[in-house]
């Protein structure tokens, strides 16, 4: 099979760079003494999940139930449930074949676990979500009511970083909000052994992880257009694009149409808050090389408006009806959930494709 | 079954209020003296498409091939596939066993399937994707290469209207578009049985549809606040939402915290655009109820955030951990697919889930 063949739109996973990626974490996670428990919330694939780990059993993070159930049929045995559990989950939690540790930040969700499942207490170091607050002193009834192993916090908001310095800012401000909850608990007499966090944007630019046990990430393997935006990763690392092909020309708008619209690419626009809007995401040929200024400009349901940047000033690349290209997604999260799985080859001068690899989906 | 039972986030659909809304349009369309083709791309569900059509075998109207066959294996025999034929794809349509008719609007396209599907030319009434300029001399070009029944127009760009003389205006337009091509062909010798228009907002507004023989509408089964949001219908006729879990609060913040993010409602902002932003949806309680100015007013993956519109001076309503909410989608078709399936229940008032109605999905 090569990459003509698939129907289009389809997902396609350049193996040799989701390997790069995952091998520069690993050595930064082992440089600064800390595990990667990688979130398998982007990826969804236990295909990806061995290219992390080989055949160790985790440890995972996963962000729905759906996965916990698939990991755990695959093999993996330390997983951690990293969305707050709401306690009609605690049943299905326990019907998992695997250690599973949950999130909680509340003393209704305490009572629900107390003495079922482990727990994380989430505490909220930058406002992006759930978690206490960093001074709540529900840190410690929480712990006098179910088995808390630790503390978790996410840099959610390192997301929307505009330099490596607030980038740095906001890792250094993660681990310390972690650390300082943990020393919180221990002095309070619990052990607390797991201090958790992570972010793909701070777990590259962390210097120093003094009392972090672990590290999450999960974007990191694919990249997408907002993490090179920030600064975390250039275009060329992104591992999955969206293969479409083009049906037909607006000559006159500067428009070339394709098969690809928001079901391939999802509605995500995160690149609309940077500084370089890349709309619906990147265009390149096949074999990676960029047009340039070529973005995907504007998105039906199941057609692409590729256009060129407006001001640019570069020509309309001379794609023919039935030529296909590739976009280069803003959100890999949520441009891969539109499929049910990876077509696989191995580095982007490939035209053969060597795998399928199908991602979990639902709840 | 009752609606505490599926696991969080899902899709839930009231059929009486999905009936209510076929049955207007159907009435509509009938007063009209035209043929409705139902776009299953919406609700992508045979039991809907049987809602919709009893049991005729069509007219139909699909987004994709992986559509297209489901429905022919469903025993639908008239299937219009909307979106411009890629050549790559004439054969999978081939392989389809019912009368699949294409749509195009280029000369490659043509050659590309003539003698082998009759198709439909694509004419561009408002900019708002593809399709022929009215003038472009290419409608005639395309009839002498290929079997063409008739013309095609979708007036994409009533989705942005803002008022119902605009949307009138719309649809006097999409008709006139379309009529005039007919024409054109006729005049050329070609016998065009087939003019068709259509979406949601002109279905439903349009005075006189002279000279059309169908009309193509998707959304209006579900319906939704785009919809509702520029006048076609209210906040009481959506079909269909996803119901979420509360799992913790940010009382400093004013914020629920629910189990459904965007991989739930999908990252579709289409009321963003609309002078009333409804964020990611509106809550209401499981019998419908609105809480007043309750927006889900931003999403993580798995998380939601529920909040007060801002200024409304409405309190924060008393929602423990535990407690299920619904939340109505700024756009059907992208809300539900990310979801495999409908969960059914009659109607707004019952308690009980009756049906489970899977979607089709890929391409």
């Amino acid at each position: 099979m090569n990459l003509h063949d698939p129907r289009t739109p389809y997902l396609l996973l350049d193996r040799s760079v989701a390997e790069a990626n995952i091998a520069r974490l690993a050595a930064r996670t082992a440089a600064l003494g800390v595990t990667l428990r990688p979130h398998l919330k982007t990826t969804k694939s236990v295909d990806v999940a061995r290219l992390i780990l080989g055949d160790r059993p985790g440890p995972i993070t996963v962000s729905t139930l759906a996965e916990a159930g698939a990991f755990a049929a695959a093999g993996f045995t330390d997983i951690l449930y990293a969305v707050g559990i709401s306690p009609a989950k605690v049943d299905d939690v326990l019907a998992i074949d695997a250690r599973v540790t949950v999130l909680l930040d509340s003393v209704e969700q305490a009572e629900a676990v107390a003495g079922r499942v482990p727990a994380l207490i989430e505490i909220d170091g930058d406002g992006h979500r759930g978690g206490l607050a960093p001074d709540d002193p529900t840190l410690e009834r929480i712990a006098g009511i179910t088995d808390v192993v630790g503390v978790l916090v996410h840099a959610g908001e390192s997301y929307y970083a505009r330099s490596v310095a607030e980038l740095e800012a906001a890792a250094e401000h993660e681990r310390a909000v972690a650390v300082a909850a943990a020393e919180r608990l221990r002095r309070a007499g619990h052990a607390c052994p797991v201090v958790s966090v992570g972010s793909t944007p701070t777990a590259h630019v962390a210097r120093d992880l003094t009392g972090v046990t672990e590290v999450r990430a999960g974007n990191y393997v694919l990249f997408d257009l907002v993490m090179a935006g920030i600064g975390v990763c250039r275009v060329e690392d992104l591992a999955a694009s969206v293969v479409v092909t083009v049906i037909g020309h607006r000559a006159e708008r500067g428009w070339i149409m394709t098969d690809g619209g928001w079901m391939a690419t999802s509605r995500d626009r995160g690149t609309a808050r940077q500084p370089v809007d890349q709309g619906y995401g990147l265009v390149t040929a096949l074999d990676g090389t960029a047009y340039p200024d070529l973005v995907m400009a504007d998105a039906s349901q199941e057609h692409g408006i590729l256009a060129v940047r407006a001001g640019s000033g570069q020509p309309l690349p001379d794609l023919p009806v039935g030529a296909r290209v590739r976009i280069l997604p803003n959100h890999a999260c949520a441009t891969t959930a539109q499929h049910d799985g990876y077509h696989v080859r191995a580095d982007p001068r490939a035209t053969a494709i060597d795998g399928y690899w199908p991602r979990v989906r639902g709840w």
